[in-house]
Order: structure tokens, then sequence, then C-alpha cells
């Protein structure tokens, strides 16, 4: 009779990420009735299964509009299709529109889900043993989960207050190379990041750059909030400032649209040269990695996000006007209760400009043990910030999230977290 | 201006057989008129976009009969959800009926197509540097290029005319084991494999569980063929034999269904231990490399696969009579086409007794340069077995395929081939 021992399986198995990701399931289950400030997840009542008819109608409409026929359109549907999937050139054409990022349709492979972008992205990149890739820390766990998957180290480079400097950049990356390693890329979410809630300005977006190209470095940009600013400022992704063609742009519909149609894609529109001078774009050439990790992308799920985007004209800033009141006012509503809460004395927080996180400083050891004094006595759930750091880190600091919630719920989130603060 | 060396991207970017691949797919796509016996793809007319709709209502009735709320089922459909999948229970049902098959829920993990599966299994099972994992070669391409991802070796089995040898992979095992390595599991297609067509007698399949258990080895068995037998033949699967939970189940509906629902699933039963003697099932410490690699399978998809098993009774083959009789005509008319235009000649092949393929042995050096001359003066394609092999082998050997054409493609092909053959 088989007996596997957990040990003896694959790291990123019982990785401490996961195993704290699962710690925090795992109490949310033994506590229903606490308020999740824990949970980043997008709120659930934004869609039905009616718009996944909608939008597969208006996408079978557009192919017949394009001229294609009934036949190929069922071929597009149900065959392997295209590696890089059918829903490139829609989703360039969003990029114009809303990012300003202007890309070629063949730039565009579309993913399961930004996740699997960033697996094919990492896997492309690092080649040998020594390639690394640098990551501002805190960092989101499923890229260090992604990297972990496949062997590749992450080299933390440690956020200020005010988001990652350039300038810590071009040392982190120094360090590597004198450490005989080559560090291929750095990972950077520019808006209103998970965990740190926290934007880049203009100018460093910019600088990043410049060191970007100065280290000889990619830059992996991972923008799933970029929608949900709390004001109408326009925030350019660095792609759209990307003169070079430094930046890979990693997209997600899952906060845009929704999580379930498992849709992402990557923006790699740099040349690739052989040795015998054949020239491609990096986004063609990822095509045989994607094509050994899942083939393609659900061409059904394609199709539904095909319409979403025919059906916006394009913008899913203009489609997501209700989603975007929604988040502010919970994130008002958050900074609001803290500012209530806690003005004036010892816990300190950030005041982000949009997205669903705001992270808190505590005066006490922000703990799994404490996680759990805080869900059973105070009915509420927060994240130890310590989860988002490779190795010391976050131990006093707490994220709290308002994506899920309704406002009251927040509020009254808040109030619970001031009362399980002022216990400890 | 960043230019990229494609020599400096992984291995996997550039991998012989991926290149092997896009050659193919470019001579196919020079030369349109050419019959493609090369090409494994199913039949493409079995379904359309209405079996999709249909499917996904029968579906979100069987949630609203099941006690499911419209509010919850929103939420299955739209939403994040669980790791492993909602489908686990239907697909567990559906290999009781049609497979004998009979494993918890928890043991089924639904996966972005087989290819996820096998990735997911191979980076779960294989820890270290010298954890390896054994093939039965002529090997599926998926396969080996699942691994060569992940940077785990592929040490190949040499399959006899009859199949894998149950002595050759314990010969096998115990050479890797004597160089220092550990091999982990071996992967075998026991029903009319790609590319050798070849199926393992069922005493053979019970010899290989018991060697496996002699060797310390997990079996991954990938079956997506098993229903096209030319008879009705029952053919166990190695999991409907396992009696000591050593078989990973790799799944498809790729076949069953349509592949570019991208929905596939593994099955692993395994007991797992921790050092503090927390004991779970294999399928559930795996969801963390899933979770890392494309967090969830499409919702959507999921839902239409549930739809159609459903619908089936959760009997695939009966829901396939109509593909099963199709394939037959196809692989029965290949075979006689064979035996019309080269029996008693110089030219063998083998005979399966079901699924998309026929191996030939030709008397020439089947190379890439060959095949474009049968493109271009032939207009026949087919595959090189050269392909489906990690060293040297199969110079003199040709897959014929005949699963996405009509019968009288498939006779034209043949006549065609005949042709090319008499003139090299």
């Amino acid at each position: 009779m088989v007996e596997l021992s957990r040990e003896a399986l694959h790291v990123s198995v019982s990785d401490p990420v996961s195993t704290s990701m699962n710690f925090l399931n795992e109490v949310a289950g033994r506590f229903p009735d606490a308020i999740s400030l824990a949970a980043g997840r997008p709120f659930d009542e934004f869609h039905s299964a009616a718009d996944v008819d909608k939008h597969l109608q208006a996408y079978l409409t557009h192919l017949r509009e394009s001229g294609i026929s009934d036949v190929q359109s069922r071929v597009l549907l149900t065959m392997y299709g295209r590696t890089n999937g059918h829903i490139g050139g829609l989703i360039a054409r969003m990029l114009d529109v809303d990012e300003d990022i202007r890309v070629p349709d063949e730039a565009v492979m579309v993913t399961a889900g930004c996740q699997e972008a960033m697996v094919i992205a990492l896997r492309g990149l690092c080649a040998g043993p020594g390639d690394v890739v640098l990551a501002a820390e805190p960092c989101y766990v499923g890229f260090t989960g992604a990297a972990r998957i496949l062997g590749i180290d992450v080299v933390p480079v440690p956020e200020s207050p005010d988001g990652l400097r350039p300038s810590t950049v071009r040392e982190v990356a120094a360090a590597v190379r004198a450490g005989g390693r080559t560090p291929k890329a750095l990972y950077l979410v520019p808006n209103f990041a998970n965990p740190s809630g926290v934007s880049l300005p203009v100018a460093t977006r910019r600088a990043l750059l410049d060191v970007a190209a100065e280290a000889d470095l990619l830059i992996l940009e991972d923008d799933p909030y970029g929608l949900f600013g709390l004001d109408d400022e326009p925030r350019p992704t660095l792609k759209s400032l990307d003169t070079d063609q430094r930046v890979i742009y990693l997209g997600s519909f899952a906060k845009s649209y929704f999580p379930g149609v498992r849709v992402g894609f990557l923006v790699a529109d740099q040349p690739v040269v052989d040795a015998a001078g054949r020239r491609t774009v990096l986004a063609e050439e990822l095509s045989t990695v994607k094509s050994m990790l899942t083939v393609n992308t659900s061409a059904l799920s394609q199709a539904v996000v095909g319409g979403m985007l025919l059906d916006s004209g394009f913008s899913l800033r203009g489609a997501n006007q209700a989603k975007i009141q929604f988040y502010r006012q919970n994130l008002r509503t958050l900074l609001a209760a803290l500012e209530r809460h806690f003005s004036g004395g010892p816990v300190r927080w950030n005041s982000p400009s949009g997205g669903f996180f705001v992270v808190v400083d505590v005066p006490v050891d922000a703990s799994e043990e404490l996680l759990e004094v805080s869900a059973r006595e105070h009915g509420v759930l927060w994240t130890p910030m310590r989860f988002f750091y490779l190795g010391d880190g976050g131990s006093h600091a707490i994220r709290l999230s308002c994506s899920a919630l309704e406002p009251a719920q927040v509020d009254e989130g808040v109030r619970r977290f001031a009362g399980f603060l002022a216990s400890v």
C-alpha cells in the first residue's frame, strides 16, 4: 500500500506561504461569522450566468460580421486553436483605448488567468540556475509561488513607504551580479499594490525604466488594480511609457470582469533574434512554454471575454464604472473608519489612493496565533503582512482588505478590529 | 532598445520537439491542399456552440435541484472557487460508471486540460535534482515537454512492438537507482498509445503494477483514447486494477467532449502523511501547485463539462457512440488501405486495436526534408516517428493518424502516401 511522505514532495506543495494561506482559509472556515478584512477577492454581485451567455452571443455575432463562417466559428470555439489564443487582437484594442499601450496583436498571449502569464514569463526568461528575478517586497504571493514551482530564486527589493525606489533596484541588481548571478527581470505592481496599497509616482515609473535599461533588466508589470483609483487621475502604466520594449505587461480580467472566467494575458513585444538572424516577437517564442503548460486557454472563456470587450467598446474603464464607484466607496469607508478609531494613537496606517488594500502598523507581533484570537474573540479576520515577505519582515503589520464586503461591513469590521487591538 | 537572444531563453522555448511541431505546422500551412495524416486532433464536426449552452443550462438546473441557491450558483460560476474544482464529484461518478474506478470525490482535481494535470503531478512528485520519471518510448511529446518546463529528466523505457515490457521497466528503474538517481514514477498510455497505437494486454497491466510496487514507482496513467477501441472488449485501466493506490490517473475530455473546453483532471488518491502524522490525500496536497499555475480551472468550462456529464448519465462511453463508430470506421479504412497498397512489400505497419494512430516502418530515413517532399510533390502529410524519441530512434518510421479526416480522405491520403513511398 502506497503511503507518501509530505516532506518528500516538492517544496512548492508545502511552502510557507501556502501553509499560511491554508491557515487563513481554515480560520475563516471555523469562524464563519467573522467579518473578513482578509479576503482580497472582488465583490461577487456584479455578474451572473446571464452575462456569460450575452457576451458569448456578442462574440459569435462579431465572428459572423467579420465574415467568419459558422463552420470556422464552431472550430474556433470547440477545437484546440492557436496556442496564444483567439482574442489577442481585441485585447490589444482594449489596451490602446484604456491604457495608451500600442502593441501588435501578435505581442498578446491569452493565458489561463494572470497566474499562468507569470509562470510563462518566468519560465521563458530564466534559463540557467544563476538566472533570478527581483521583486518589490512585500510581494504578491502568487508571484513568489510561481517562481517556486519553477525553482527560480526571487531576490526581494525592499519597498519604501512611497513604493519601490529606483536606486534600491539599482543596488540590488548590482549586488546580484556581484554575487555571480544574473537578474533577468523585476516584478512590480505599479498601481495600489497587493499587499502594500502603494502606487508609484509617474516620475518613479520613468526612473525605473531608466534603471532597468542600465541594469539590463526586463520589467514584469502586473496591473490588476489600475482601474480602481479613488480619483480619475491618469496613472500611466510602465508599458505605456516604455519606449524601448523593456516591459512585459501582465493582465487580468479577474477584477474588471470576473475571476471564474480564468482569462488573463501577457504582452511581450520584445524582439527576439536567433543565431541565424531570424527575428520574432517574445510572445510568439513563449507559445512553446504555454503549449506545454495548458496547450491553450479555454476557447469558451476567451469567447465570453471577447464578447465583453466588444460590448464595452473596448473600454474596461467605461464598462466598470459601477465597480469603480463601489470600490472607491469601500476604500473611503475603510480609511474613514481607521481615522475614526485610531487617529492620534500609536496605530499607524497608510493611505492608498486606490485599490483594495491598506497596511496598518501595529504595536504587537501580528502572528497567526493573534489572528486566531482576533477571529474567535473579536469576530474579525485580517492578513499578517509577514505572509508577503520572503525572509523576516512584516512582523508588526497587518493588511486590511475592503474589496469583498459591503461598506457597512467594512465599517463594522474596523470597529471589531479596533476592539481587538485595544485588547492586546 | 531591447533585443533578446533566442538562445538565452529557457531551453523549453526552443526544444527540438516544439521546433519539429512548428515545422510540421509550417509545412501544413504552406501546402493547404495536402491531406494530413499527421494531425492527431479529434474530428471537428461533433459539437457546436449550441451544445455549450445546453450543457451549461443542464448544470445550472442540477445546482438548483441540489438545493444550491441562485446566489451560491452565481458565486460558483463567477468567483475563484475551490482550487481543485467544483465538478470532481461528477467526474468521480463517471469514472465509476465507465471505468470501474472508485475513488473519493476529493481525490479528483479538475485541471486546465490534461496537459496541466501532467505538469502538476510531475511537479508535486519530483522534489530534488535526482528525482526523475520514466516514460514509455516513443513518448507523447506533451509529457516530455511538461517535464522540460520543470527541469525534470525523463528516462526512456523502450517499448517493444507489443508495448511496454514490465521487465524492461524493472531494468531501467534499477539502472537509474544504480546511477544515484530516484525514479519517482512511470508514465504510460495503456490504450492505443500516441504515437505507437499499441495497447497493453491485461496481464501486462497487472505485471506493471507489480513491478511498480517492487521498484517503488508510482504510475502516471494517461488514457485519452480508451473509449475508441475497434471492438467493445473491456480494457481495464491500470487505475481500476490498482489495489494499493499506486496509479495517478490523468484524464482528458478533449476527445470525449471537445478540446476547446480545456478541462482535464487527475485522480490522486494516494495517502500522504506529514511529520506530525497528519493524513491527507495527494490530490489535496497538489492543490498548492495548481493554485500557483492557474489558480483554478475556468468555472465556466467546468460547468459546461458538468452539464455534459449529467446529460450523459455519467457515461462518456454511452454519450460517445457516434464518435466511437466514426473513429472505428476511420481506423478500419486506414488499415484496409495500408493492406491494399503495401501488402507483401517491404513496408510494414502495426495493427492497433483502436485509437487514432498507426506506425509504418519504412525503408528510408523519414526526415523533415522527406516530409517536405511528400507534402509538395505528393500532397500528403505524416509525422516522423523520430519526433517521439528523446535520443536517436524512430528514424525509419512514420506515424499516420486518421482522427481528423473523413474516411474518403483517409483512403486518398494513403493512396498518395503509397505514391510518395514508391518514389523515394
